[in-house]
């Protein structure tokens, strides 16, 4: 087996000499596996291992069980094992995810914060064969395309590795059972009230029988299939991006060419356009992108809303991709809101356009913290706040002390510096506490309520935009 | 339901003005809305139609029954029908098929047979977004790659058209209530034996219920995104197939150069240039194709065996496909092998690398029968023969009259011609009728007994290999 996965580490260039690998070990069979089969090829391989585990305090004393269990085979083996305590429900309900994704996110994220301390320039998760069946019926399902056929990589931007998706899950079990290896067991990939545990206790099976003995097999050979032709076109849209792709401070500007280039390249150099002006990782659907190629055939000054608070607009034929940051308050005059300090944290303004969003936080992690800012959330130090918190329009002689500045600006001269259009700037909404401007919603923050390492309660502030 | 028909028509260029158009007509409610749909815009398209009806001969009185309703359809509309009665088990028996690809086959060729002779220039069949869906997953569970998930395209070489595609069968079931139409109903639609059956009655609903709404939808949504993005890389593909692929008479050479071509172009010059060498539509696997990568990377001299009697052959990194034919039966020697004419048809003769198989015809098209000829296949005068039919190798001094020709021909000479090597020539075998050379196998038929209009019964020989 560790012949195998050896060749299938060699054939995706997984790993080389001195890599250090931190093994994302839940304690169930398939990370098990892969943390032996690891640790057999250690010396051939030349590389270091060790582990990581995230309590999800999901699932009380057996979760409290499977810490202790892979505390225990870590100590066994001799190698370092990092673990850490998350209630997910909790951390679901923060990050508005479901109880699934939010697993996913904070253990990502656990391991990416835990190899950049440890320095581990690796980490290795358990996905197997049977996984990527699964992860391509779910995807079909629900609607996909090309990208998403190809189902989970081999490796993600050379940091992310998984050794053994080239295993099903019986070759798992059957090396479980030769090393006499004693997992822990999810009891909840039992329950079909899961949608992935629909598809393997069900959906699968049926195929299985009625089908295809070879199912898994068969979607696995599928998926590296069409992982090749989905690169090899996506390449050459990424080697045609700057042809027809043109990135602007304020807006990017997609060149009327583009149109007449084949629908693969067109659509994909749209979307890559897309995501790289939003910064977001929403994914754009086709109807959006098609969308576009409807506009284009507009009249110049016609514009679409697109989702991610961007709009397109075509411009005697070429689409100008641009953030409705500008304009989406126009005609959205603010009378003075005031709130009392104390209960901010249940509060919200509900305004035409946009929902403000407060949250006092006590316990964080100043690295997530940053991560987590955006245009749209920013965080304050809140115990610098005496009385109360507003929101308002500008008014004549307002000023600033910009975030990484010294001294006091006129609020005005930051409009123009900004080149905000002057019938816009009357309807930005402006945030205070104690009446002095703490954020120029969606352009600048003050340096006067900044987080810094001595910071005690914070304040994490969320603009959203209403769906239109 | 009309304007969406006809919107998917014009978005897909399937009707210009002044086509004819043949309707293949079962009788079902998806062939009876395609025709009526077209019908009501047979005056705006300016077109023609007519329809078509195989009867396959197979549920007894419920086939009679469709065929009268067809009929009886056509009548009341005032359109031509033509309609042809075969048994498709008798029809699947002789072509080695399944009754569902023998139903298949023995349509299209129909279809195309009466669009021939009778004017017709397009065929519509009235395949729906259902049936898309269905084909999609059957290919996905049987193992597949990206043009097999395009699935069913809205034309196939501009003459085999589908204008309902694009509705659902729920829409068309609304359409033939709408119009008060009473399609006859295929029973062993119901009926999970058949795969297709299984599809439609448990996965589909199982996946609506579970997982999306609207997965037919989301299916054919994704079969346009790939067919678009295969269509991208295959027309690359052909573009550089001259490049690459030079194609002489007897073999045809992939030079070394396309190995360092992406792997989704290389491998589809390759899978081009062996259908096109085989001229066969047996569908090479994958499988198939990376063997010649790895062949590839072999000293010159090495070669591989694949299916549909190719092979291919290293010689100095160069890839030669070749046919087997000049060499598959050395060492193969044939012992005189003499049978009668007169039970000649339960005969069959097997040898170590080939069956020759015979069958006595009384009843055929001369159409279908120039059709199905091959390399393998012949067609003899059935009562030119007297009494007895054998089977052996060349001996000196062997003469036959080559088909076309009117003198004697020696086959020493045919051999030098077709520069056939001297080792192989002692093994090929030679089929003849009262010891007059009929047939050098896969080589050269004789004149004097090829069929003619004046043939009654005819004898149909075929040379199959056995697998390896």
């Amino acid at each position: 087996m560790d012949r195998k996965v050896l060749s299938y580490i060699r054939d995706n260039k997984l790993l080389k000499s001195k890599d250090k690998i931190l093994v994302a070990l839940s304690g169930g069979p398939d990370s098990l596996c892969l943390l032996n089969i690891l640790l057999e090829l250690r010396q051939e391989l030349d590389i270091e291992i060790a582990a990581a585990h995230l309590n999800h305090l999901l699932r009380g004393a057996d979760a409290i069980g499977d810490e202790e269990y892979v505390i225990d085979i870590c100590n066994t083996m001799g190698i370092k094992c990092f673990v850490r305590r998350l209630d997910i429900n909790i951390y679901a309900k923060e990050h508005r995810l479901s109880s699934e994704m939010a697993g996913r996110k904070a253990r990502y994220d656990f391991f990416e914060e835990i190899s950049e301390k440890e320095g581990f320039n690796k980490i290795a998760t358990a996905h197997n064969a049977n996984d990527q069946a699964e992860t391509i019926l779910f995807r079909l399902m629900r609607g996909t395309g090309l990208d998403g056929l190809g189902g989970i990589k081999a490796s993600r931007d050379g940091k992310i590795i998984r050794p053994i998706l080239c295993l099903s899950r019986s070759e798992v079990e059957g090396y479980i059972e030769l090393k006499k290896l004693n997992p822990r067991i999810d009891k909840t990939n039992f329950e079909r009230i899961y949608n992935r545990n629909k598809i393997r206790l069900d959906i699968l099976p049926y195929m299985k029988e009625n089908f295809n003995e070879d199912i898994i097999d068969a979607l696995n050979r599928m998926a590296l299939l069409l992982q090749k032709d989905n690169e090899f076109i996506e390449n050459l849209a990424l080697s045609l991006y700057n042809k027809y792709c043109i990135e602007d401070s304020a807006y990017f500007i997609i060149k009327k060419e583009i149109f007449i280039e084949e629908e693969p390249i067109a659509t994909r150099v749209l979307r890559n356009a897309l995501i790289k002006y939003s910064k977001s990782n929403y994914d754009f659907e086709m109807k959006h992108i098609y969308e576009i190629f409807h506009l284009a055939k507009k009249n110049s000054g016609k514009l679409i809303h697109l989702p991610n608070g961007i709009y397109a607009e075509n411009i005697y034929g070429d689409i100008y991709i641009k953030s409705k940051v500008e304009k989406y308050h126009i005609d959205n005059k603010i009378e003075d809101i005031i709130l009392e300090k104390n209960n901010i944290n249940t509060n919200e303004i509900i305004l035409d356009n946009f929902i403000v969003k407060f949250e006092v936080i006590t316990d964080y992690e100043m690295s997530q913290i940053i991560s987590n800012q955006n245009k749209f959330t920013k965080y304050f130090d809140f115990d610098k706040i005496k009385n109360n918190i507003s929101m308002r329009n500008r008014r004549n002689g307002d000023k600033i002390i910009p975030l990484g500045m010294t001294g006091n600006k006129k609020v005005k001269d930051i409009f123009i510096d900004m080149k905000i259009p002057k019938d816009e700037r009357d309807s930005i909404p402006i945030l205070c506490f104690d009446n002095k401007i703490a954020w120029i919603i969606g352009i600048k923050i003050s340096e006067e309520y900044k987080i810094t390492d001595k910071s005690g309660n914070i304040l994490k502030v969320v603009v959203e935009r209403k769906e239109y």
